[in-house]
């Protein structure tokens, strides 16, 4: 299940040191381009250093002294074992080919403010965090407008049918309401998001812990294809890199960093979703959780999440709405009213008073007192509102509730 | 529905009156309970006022000067539509004949602790949380004893299957680890937690509301009687006092103030549970909520808890005891641990060298450097200690996975 290169001992032709030639005057964009190809492959994500160093020499030169070696120790630890292995041209290459992109930070498109997340959870000290340096992207949509009130949703892969019928539901509308719905392609709850908001019309977006030319999972390939044509699919790696499960959970801090909130709708005492769900937390995005049967094992870690976390309990798409923060929001929770009775707006005598007077025999108003406890006087002040009120009638024998409010 | 005694206009010869006459000596404990028994009868809970008046004056100087009508005006509005009815020492005498009795402060038995959580509130503000003057008890349990710990479940009578069966799941796992379960004795999920502490062997305390000899609700007079067996029927009404909407808000009070908890099985968006919850929060005590399906009208009311009024989501008898602070319940809940795998003590580095390592063909170290990303000296310090862990293994053409620990 791995893949690997042959690496290239001699790189005095290689696409990366003519790249460094141009440094001398402004290097051309298909110059940093093929830069960051190298730089995003010659190393693992997250890689902090690397990261750094590219913000401070820009990507070009950056490039070349990785290449050449002539990098701090951080740096060296995170590229030594691949900075010879060269890829990157063939990569943007055949991505051509295939209508695929490489979307760098000097690209308009590039998600800029929500990926400022990880440059500010990374200052402030979390781990495993760097953003990327750039991304491979199959699909129409628009990284930087797809990204706009985004909302993942995430969960365990051995889902109940509970779950992948949750996930759809909430994807279908939360698509129908105008967010796009990320998530990670996987089995289960993954592929139940994605199939929901594709029934929607989409967009969706699948961010990939492996290659875009991988084909993972096998048996989503073809959900894969239809997210690209109405969403995108995204992955830092370079496009063969086989999947592996530290990729999975890297791959979650772009979830959790590209949308504004990440929904767990299953996942058990031991899920990736957790992970995602902790990164979110971490970024500062909004982490939300379905609920699901107390004896579910699947829902056990939504459980938590909700119990331990704090992460917010969602149940439907109205709520991930207000929970993100969405316009309009609040208004549709509102206008789910409770359901009214007609003794609703009645004051505590008053109600003490209707609940004293009998459903059929009439009783008289000194009877009402003693039951309800209310004075006698405010009993006889009160049922005649209560008789405007159409909840109690006169009768011979004093006074009974009106039909319609008997119980 | 109602039921009725008539007024005594001449009241010389009351029983109330005679007490009045012994307050130059002290009272005998038989006129204190005398003048609870009316006191309690002759305002409808809660009664501010008069427990206040109750509190200054003591019982039966309070109960003389409200058969008189001598009493500040807040006392007059609870008390004069019933001053003059005269059924205490009648109560009194059928519940001796019964084997219930009046519960008074005065009683070694009285719940004085728990109680006063309703006292603090009232001072506070909170309104409609006057403690009560005394407690009609059938049953065997003494209730200072049977609150120690105890939990309220409490939910819509519309309950679900799985309602139900989580509710006498919870009740029986409560009562296994020693906790007395407290309900209101409804159809629904009151029901459900009586009879799931029933079947652990009690104790469990139906707080009603309504007087004890009612038989209300008709189809549970047998579950009450066995209540009554293994634990304790409480209310504050005059025993044929008939249920009414009001008086189970009214009741709420009392199941919130006796126990450390409250747990909501299930609640429509429109549920007397809600209020059971909302005035256990009012009083300072914990609020749980168990969750259920998102599609459920029966936990809508639930989740509402958990999402807005930050109720604690609860989905077991451990997270029960664990959120009302039980002793051991800390350990419990780390007795469940998650489940383990081979690779779950590895480092960063070390994961993902084992990622890199094919599951059936054997893999060069320098490629297995280039596949992780790590450097090719670490690999090679790194791999001798995943053969150690049992996690590789090597083989003719490098190194391949331990088949253990294949996916």
């Amino acid at each position: 299940m791995t893949e690997h290169r042959s690496a290239t001992p001699d790189i005095g032709t290689t696409d990366v040191a003519r790249a460094d030639v141009a440094t001398a005057d402004q290097p051309t964009a298909d110059e940093v381009r093929l830069a960051r190809a190298y730089l995003l492959g010659v190393a693992e994500p997250p890689a902090p250093a690397l990261h750094a160093f590219v913000a401070e020499h820009g990507p070009v030169v950056a490039a070349e002294r990785v290449h050449r070696g002539q990098v701090p120790d951080g740096v060296a630890r995170e590229t030594q074992a691949r900075r010879l292995v060269e890829r990157s041209a063939d990569d943007l290459r055949r991505a051509a080919e295939s209508g695929h992109r490489l979307v760098i930070p000097e690209d308009d498109e590039w998600p800029a403010w929500p990926l400022l997340s990880l440059q500010i959870a990374t200052g402030r000290g979390v781990r495993d965090v760097a953003a990327p340096v750039a991304l491979w992207v199959r699909g129409s949509a628009r990284l930087d407008q797809v990204v706009d009130g985004a909302v993942a949703i995430v969960g365990a892969r051995a889902a109940s049918e509970y779950g992948e019928h949750t996930a759809a539901e909430l994807a279908y509308g939360l698509v129908q309401d105008g967010a796009a719905v990320f998530s990670g392609a996987a089995y289960g709850i993954d592929g139940a998001a994605h199939r929901g908001a594709l029934a929607a019309g989409g967009p969706t977006v699948a961010v990939l812990g492996c290659g875009l030319e991988v084909g993972y999972p096998a048996g989503h390939v073809g959900l894969v294809n239809r997210i690209a044509e109405q969403g995108a699919v995204i992955s830092e790696y370079p496009p063969t890199t086989p999947p592996a499960r530290h990729r999975f959970l890297v791959r979650n801090r772009l979830l959790a960093a590209l949308t504004a909130g990440t929904v767990v709708v299953e996942a058990g005492r031991r899920s990736g979703a957790r992970n995602t769900a902790a990164t979110a937390g971490a970024l500062g995005k909004v982490v939300m959780a379905v609920p699901g049967p107390v004896g579910s094992a699947t829902s056990v870690g939504c459980h938590e999440l909700i119990r331990d976390a704090h992460a917010t309990l969602v149940s439907s798409v109205d709520e991930v709405l207000d929970t993100v923060g969405s316009l309009g929001g609040a208004a549709r929770t509102e206008s789910a009213p409770r359901p009214r009775r007609p003794t609703d707006d009645l004051g505590p005598e008053a109600l003490r008073v209707h609940e004293a007077v009998d459903e059929r025999t009439g009783t008289a108003a000194e009877r009402i007192a003693e039951a309800s406890g209310v004075p006698l006087p405010r009993v006889r002040a009160l049922l005649p509102e209560l008789e405007l009120s159409g909840l109690v009638e006169r009768c011979d024998t004093g006074w009974r509730r009106s039909r319609a409010t008997s119980r």
